[in-house]
């Protein structure tokens, strides 16, 4: 038996991993992507003699979160930094679709939409399986409203209607009119510009600094990193006079650590996410023994295109087109096999059933709403046809198996039911049957990361005792229990921006240490 | 905002949490049960100067998978102790089924079964929704036979025919004489006896005392523990010369944790399990930064009575009647709602969804192979009556919907074929008709925790950074990985005896220290 952690064997600083195929390579290519950083030296006192930096808050991340997060703090009076490892700012979130979810908003008073935040928390919890933890999701819903209102009031244009997504039960979705979380992120950081709040790209977060009280009093980062060379960088102590903020997102990228949740999720399956969706952030504050909740929760997106890195512009035409105005049916039958508007793990668990790809139909009729149609043919994401059999014969299905499923649609919606499926026909929804026809490809990326650290209703994390960890909070995507099992489309801004904006009041707040 | 872990409030040595409903009392009820210990202070060198006791191989867990590692470690040449908590020794597996799976058996041989580890394998897999760590189900797949083989060498006894149990292709289950896990506890423990390994009761682990060099080398306990006061004992530091190895078990017991995996197993879910299920002993590993592996995953049992405490003995009219040869129907509807034969998960998710108790209905043909059927009625777990109108009235079902449900369900029968539910008839099952009818009462209960902290196939604890963590080990329901989301009914033993038995053999090989 080999003792990989040998005392006389030096580690690397934050060095790689290497799959020796020895006792500790426990899944066969588990270490093909991620970041699994070196094992640590568990330090007795981390705290340096003497700081390079000091700031009141500390935020690290600058997504929805951690931008919501750094805003709040400087609007309460703190000293704030924002620490990101990328070149640029924006991690996931500046590539999000835009889309955030909101109970009692002007939008649905407008279009006489009833809602509340009670019933947008029953659809959070009926989609998440009951793992949700209630205080934590009834908080989202309950600030929803306020969350966009304070994003408005930063500059951010939405449509003027509400979205209607899969497993809500009323449209309440606002939509950026960019249709990208970038129209989010972009008046944050112009915000935190304003506020005169330092952002440091490349700034990797090495340590969170804990003292022998128990308390959290700085980070140690690699200045000038360069992603995802964990040997790269300079070393600075940075002292956070009242706190750190974690916002350091999900884990969908890293391949590693989300097969030892979800072997499932293994490299065949892409991710939505930009590359830094890794999971060193959550895993230092599992070092500092923040309590790990459903962890094993790995979303996939059912609308992702596997002809196209990433998360893509693909899922456009499927959310906006193929889903509710058309069909999506498994290459290998010709057949529908679920319902379009199902949620998220539903859908993509049915397309993997599928074994092949599933292709997602519309004709013209059903694209009128579909953003950014052009550049997707353009890239040849979306394909275009004449007829369903050239859609048939491009996507190698059977043209009579096509056709029959078309007309079988057809009639269900001409009869104002789905009988097959039980979709919930759109009021604006017309019969597949005007040319040209549109087609994707489809199959599942990861996509968003469920579980993560435990949180109270204040953002702080909470450890394996029960108890907060003094001068650390948290918000978004490395924290878990809000979403549950399975989260809402649209539910993910509301969630950081609602979590991220309480960790930065609390945190500007927090007791400053002498 | 207030700050429980302020330094000025001293915490009592492992004192229960208080439900404050203070910002670190996130869930309603949820320091209602279990073993939430106090923050333990975090210690630079906890290795004390002077050791009480020194032994080769502490063994902490004195269940199916401490005894086997004991054993072992023992048979190797290491010198052996085993800690148990409880006053009593053999953990939950002195109150399991005693149904251990094995593939490729004498008694698959004599009965003709055609079965091998890759089946075996297969079928795990599939109950665990791919979950499962590949190398860890393979390996208990491919040494479940010697498991079997050298449970028989210690003596236990075992019924001489295979037990075809839901989710196995075939056959593979050995059921012990006794038709308890005590058949197989017991002759373990008498084989620990001749060993002459004391076994110390009422000991409670504390900490698991890892060195500067990141080496594990012993244990911090209190004798003379009264379980659950963890106030009580007097404290000792017992040297582990090569290994520690964690067998603490599950944490089906533990309201407080199990509620911040999966809020919806309440204080109104019971538990099958003895009371010291409970999760100290996992969270003290994952102090040690052990990777936490899918512990949103418990199982609840659809066969559990709530009329009587525990696992009970209902079950056993659940299992062997009243779901292959009868029906379980909802209070509510009189209707049934479900596969009887449908895997763990599917039922107890389908019970509790009816929102009212489901009854589990039998006739006088329907239990000809229920064992205990006179003690279950002694106790009124089970009741019996003449009519089923009589049974419908005790169980304040509608008579007239119960007698169309029965009814439509023999006609189901006599077709060959259920068409409601896709229940597999059993060969030998008759209509339910034969007076007198037998009625129970189910609502499931938390039987087993499918995840855990991380092992590789050597049963070493593996770390947040994919390394081991030298001189621990670990083996049996603490760990996660190899059941997946769904552990198949008598795995649980396979599983534990295998990964105790390699996991006494690595440690008492272990190197060591000085």
């Amino acid at each position: 038996m080999t003792d990989q952690n040998d005392s006389k064997n030096k580690v690397t600083r934050r060095g790689f991993l290497k799959a020796t195929g020895g006792a500790t390579a426990t899944m066969a290519g588990m270490a093909a992507g991620g970041l699994i950083l070196g094992s640590k030296r568990l330090e007795a006192a981390e705290i340096p003699n003497k700081w390079d930096e000091a700031v009141d808050v500390v935020v690290v991340g600058s997504g929805f979160a951690g931008l919501a997060a750094a805003i709040e703090a400087k609007a309460a009076g703190a000293s704030v930094v924002i620490l990101e490892k990328m070149p640029t700012p924006g991690g996931n979130s500046i590539i999000n679709g835009g889309l955030i979810a909101a109970a009692g908003t002007p939008l649905q008073a407008k279009e006489k939409v009833d809602d509340s935040p009670e019933l947008m928390y029953q659809d959070a919890v009926k989609a998440g399986l009951g793992l949700n933890h209630p205080e934590l999701t009834m908080m989202m819903a309950r600030q929803s409203a306020e969350a966009v209102e304070w994003t408005v009031k930063l500059g951010v244009k939405y449509k003027d209607r509400n979205t209607h997504l899969g497993g809500h039960s009323v449209p309440r979705s606002y939509y950026t009119t960019n249709s990208s979380g970038a129209g989010i992120v972009r008046p944050q950081l112009a915000k935190v510009k304003e506020l005169g709040v330092p952002l440091v790209t490349r700034c990797f977060l090495d340590r969170i600094l804990r003292d022998d009280d128990g308390r959290v009093k700085g980070v140690r980062v690699y200045e000038d990193y360069r992603f995802p060379d964990t040997e790269s960088g300079k070393m600075k102590n940075i002292r956070a006079n009242r706190a750190v903020i974690m916002a350091t997102g999900g884990f969908a990228q890293d391949l590693s650590f989300r097969m030892l949740q979800d072997p499932k999720v293994d490299e065949k399956v892409e991710s939505t996410n930009q590359p830094g969706a890794t999971a060193e952030g959550l895993i230092e504050a599992l070092r500092l023994h923040a309590n790990p909740i459903q962890l094993s929760w790995i979303q996939l997106g059912p609308w992702a295109c596997p002809d196209e890195k990433g998360m893509g512009i693909g899922y456009i035409f499927a959310i906006s087109a193929a889903f509710p105005y058309g069909i999506m049916v498994a290459r290998e039958t010709g057949q529908r096999f679920v319902n379009e508007l199902a949620d998220r793990k539903v859908r993509a668990d049915a397309i993997m059933k599928t074994g092949s790809f599933a292709v997602g139909i519309a004709d013209q009729e059903g694209v009128f709403r579909t953003a950014k149609l052009d550049t997707m043919l353009e890239r040849g994401v979306v394909k275009k046809f004449d007829s369903l059999e050239a859609l048939a014969e491009a996507f190698k299905i059977q043209k009579e198996w096509l056709k029959k499923t078309v007309a079988e649609y057809n009639a269900h919606l001409k009869g104002g039911e789905d009988k097959a499926f039980g979709k919930p026909f759109q009021k604006d929804c017309k019969p597949i049957a005007s040319p040209p026809f549109y087609g994707m490809n489809l199959w599942p990326k990861a996509h968003h990361t469920m579980g993560g650290i435990q949180l109270n209703t204040e953002a702080q994390v909470i450890d394996l005792y029960q108890k907060s960890i003094p001068g650390l909070y948290a918000a978004g995507e490395i924290s878990g229990g809000v979403h549950g099992a399975v989260r809402l489309g649209s539910n993910a801004i509301t969630d950081c921006i609602v979590f991220g904006r309480i960790a930065g009041k609390n945190a500007a707040m927090d007791r400053p240490w002498a």
